[in-house]
Formats: C-alpha cells, structure tokens, sequence
C-alpha cells in the first residue's frame, strides 16, 4: 500500500518531517501493515546526539510525525475512505495535540530506526497512538501521540 | 553568564540539538536568568509544518535539548561548581529519560521562538525541568522533561 504522505494534499505536504515537498526534511512514510502501522527512517550522520548514538530529538520528531500521519491512517480505515481517491469529500489531515517519548536505551547511530504504531483510540476529533520504535529488532524508544484533527483554521488559505 | 553548551567537553559537544560543534545542528545555548533557564532559537524557513507554521518536532527537539541544558545548569548549581572553570571534576552533562510535549496552539513560523525552564526536581542522578515556549510573549507550548545523568558506558572512549 501507498504511504498515507503520497496523499496529503499538496498545500498540507510541505512538513519538515513528512511533507513529501520538503527537500530539507526527513519526508517519512507510513503505511499499514497488517492493524499496525511501520514508518522506517534511516538517520544521517549529522543526527548523533553523544557519539555513536542518535539525537534524542530526531526520534521524538519521528514519533511525532508518524503519530499523525497513522491518525490520518486510522481515520481514512474508520470512514471506509481511500486516501488515494478523489472522493470530493475533505482531507483527513491531523496536527499533534500532545507528544509523549521515553528513552528507553540509547540509540546506537548507523542502522535504520523502524516506528511502528498500534491505534489505542479514535474519534472524529481525536486519534491516539502507541508507537514503538526499534533499532536491528531491539526496542530504544516507547512513546505515545495524542492528534487531532486539524482546525479549519490553519488551513491555508 | 555563558551558555552551559559553551562549557560541554568537546566529546560530548556533537548533539544536533545543542552542540557546539555540529555545523549542521541548531546549536542551542542555554543561561541562567535568576531562577529560569533560557534558550532562544530562530527556527529556518524549511522547518515548517503546515504553511504559516513551525514543524512540532522542532519544537520537541527544542524543548529536549533545553532540558537536558537545563538540568546541566541545575546540577552545577546545586554543586555549586561552576562549569567554566577546569576543577578536575567530572563534567555533569545530561541525556533525555522522558519528554512530555503539549502544543497549546499553533506556533507562527518567521519570529523567535524562546523557551523557559522552571527546575521542578533535582537529585544527584536526575533532573526534572518543567518548559515553556512562548512567541512574541504568546505560550504555544509547554513541556516536561525528565535527564538522566549520562551514564559511563555512553561516553566516548
């Protein structure tokens, strides 16, 4: 299946962690796989935090954004709607409400980090997801993404 | 007085966040004033999320790498050491055990975003810092982060 980031509107595409129209971002993409949902990230070299270790931030900011783009997800999967088709309905895009991450162990830099997201709650407002992220199949980071739909408001204009 | 990032062993001086020496990082510096801890940071055109608007990861890794400056500032404090001076102590630098990010509206990309750190808790291996980030004097996130003192095995040999 496509990533959830192939289908955000243009306008709504340009985020530094997932807009697929960012050059200087990280550009993630999260998919389903089975009732989970995987984002894989491979780290750059300029991302260490102590040496030989990832940067505490890059991996709240993945978690952060594969937090929304799996809201996104779950809400398409709830209103039986295809991200991918035009269906003339309005796009289901989510902005974080409120970001939880425990560092577990540190992360060794150089392998690919993979997030996967379990979906805890849904409503038509509000999407909770648990996301796990491993490194070479050990977990290094738990974490926990509270997203909302977003305000018509920031829509722009 | 001198940011806690200027006095940081230039081992531990590498963390995209706030090391001095990552040319690619944002290169945070965190002081003292009075009681509160301070960092000031211009986010750049590409760290944007929706259009109009500062990615929330940015402001995550922000939020952390303040905490951890923070918890620095603290425990040299609390010591009464100060971290300028060579007085063949080991440096007390700090890693993310916890982050906790609430984004309380969205926060306008263009002006400086400044973040404030209240010391909630101090012992001699953790450092709880309660966070606020404001934009032209508005809050739009607050925030909780939980150091850890650096554990021996992660320094660099």
């Amino acid at each position: 299946m496509d990533a959830i980031q192939d289908h955000y509107p243009e306008e709504l595409a340009h985020c530094y962690g997932c807009g697929r129209l960012n050059e200087a971002g990280h550009r993630i993409k999260t998919r389903w796989d089975g009732d989970e949902t995987v984002t894989v990230y491979q780290p750059r070299p300029e991302h260490i935090a102590i040496p030989g270790y990832v940067y505490g931030g890059l991996l709240a900011s993945l978690v952060d954004c594969h937090g929304t783009g799996s809201a996104a997800l779950a809400a398409y999967r709830a209103a039986g709607r295809d991200p991918a088709a035009d269906d003339g309905q309005p796009p289901l895009r989510f902005v974080t409400g409120s970001l939880q991450v425990n560092y577990l162990k540190p992360t060794p830099l150089g392998p690919p980090v993979e997030l996967r997201g379990r979906i805890e709650e849904i409503s038509d407002r509000k999407v909770r997801t648990a996301v796990s992220v491993t490194v070479e199949g050990q977990e290094v980071v738990s974490g926990s993404v509270l997203a909302v739909r977003m305000p018509d408001t920031m829509h722009p204009a």
